[in-house]
């Protein structure tokens, strides 16, 4: 399988770091970015959303980082990454939306800001990270992982620009749970790092 | 099982449509959203965002509209609502993330604007939506339905804040492929409404 990728890119290395976790040889395309390569043909054709990650596994092609981790997960990665039982698959998905929307709109956003002069609202990138982080620090709260105990896909989708906050200047600072999550997530067997984390 | 209710409210809405849909009888709980009840006790320990949809099926409580609909799919509505066959489920995760961040960030912000006066951007919310409703316009094309080919919870979840865009003045317009499957969704054995929809 291929997976087009921009190493800078939170969203790409969510997918290269699961990869890995789960063991799966992938063949990497490194895409020109700044280039634009993304928003001409043969990309363009493969997502219309003109973003990566992409995965294309034979004839299957997938966008989006969190649908490509479901993917990865129930067809490579065994149960217990992402199950299939209601309620548990309820509460995973609960936390790839987090990563989706408040995350995405939080950390990410202010390091888009900070570090790829992305127009957009940095003062309310501030207040929405503040505000996930919170949340997540309360949550933690006598737990090692996310959901379920165990990791699974949600904390690989929630990891990346939390622990990237501090590049956006919505640094982790003294959430002790969260600080030790991501501590946790760095031991997994397979982990592997990006630059600035 | 319960449903923490707003009748306003599309994400709301979009469980209260499949469970008509799936045929599953549940008790409606209205919430005192402009009196802030859902930033209180009980519900604010319920969910801890603050924020409703929440669904109580016995013992779990479930927040986010999607994780909710995927919960209810899985549990009750059988395989083809969500299947968990690795590539049609991402198939239908990647729309359940378009419904979570760009309708949500598009149709769904300018009516929050229009409607309700949260202090949004609405021109940015106006482009972002005529970005989506372009994109979904063009994947619609000798398509029935998001994916596989029959209605699935990605229709769901697209479907209100698109069928609600001319309260935020994002109105559907002349894309007739995202028109005709309103309507398709319109036609569907159990379908309810929302007011203005």
């Amino acid at each position: 399988m291929k997976l087009y990728d921009l190493e800078l890119s939170g969203n790409c290395y969510k997918v290269r770091l699961f990869l890995q976790l789960i063991g799966q040889e992938y063949e990497l395309v490194p895409v020109d970015f700044l280039g634009g390569a993304h928003k001409k043909p043969p990309l363009s054709e493969l997502n219309p959303f003109l973003e990566i990650p992409i995965l294309a596994d034979g004839d299957l092609v997938l966008r989006d980082s969190h649908a490509i981790l479901v993917y990865l997960a129930r067809k490579y990665g065994g149960e217990g990454w992402m199950p299939t039982e209601p309620s548990s698959m309820a509460r995973v998905i609960e936390w790839l939306m987090v990563a989706e929307n408040e995350i995405a709109r939080g950390p990410n956003d202010a390091r888009l800001h900070d570090k790829f002069g992305y127009d957009l609202d940095h003062g309310l990138a501030v207040k929405r990270s503040t505000r996930i982080l919170d949340l997540i620090e309360e949550h933690l709260k006598g737990r090692d992982w996310l959901v379920l105990g165990r990791p699974t896909i949600a904390d690989i989708a929630c990891f990346p620009y939390i622990a990237l906050g501090h590049e956006g200047r919505v640094p982790v600072g003294d959430r002790r749970n969260v600080t030790a999550w991501i501590g946790r997530i760095k031991t997994l067997p397979g982990f592997v790092g990006m630059p600035e984390l």
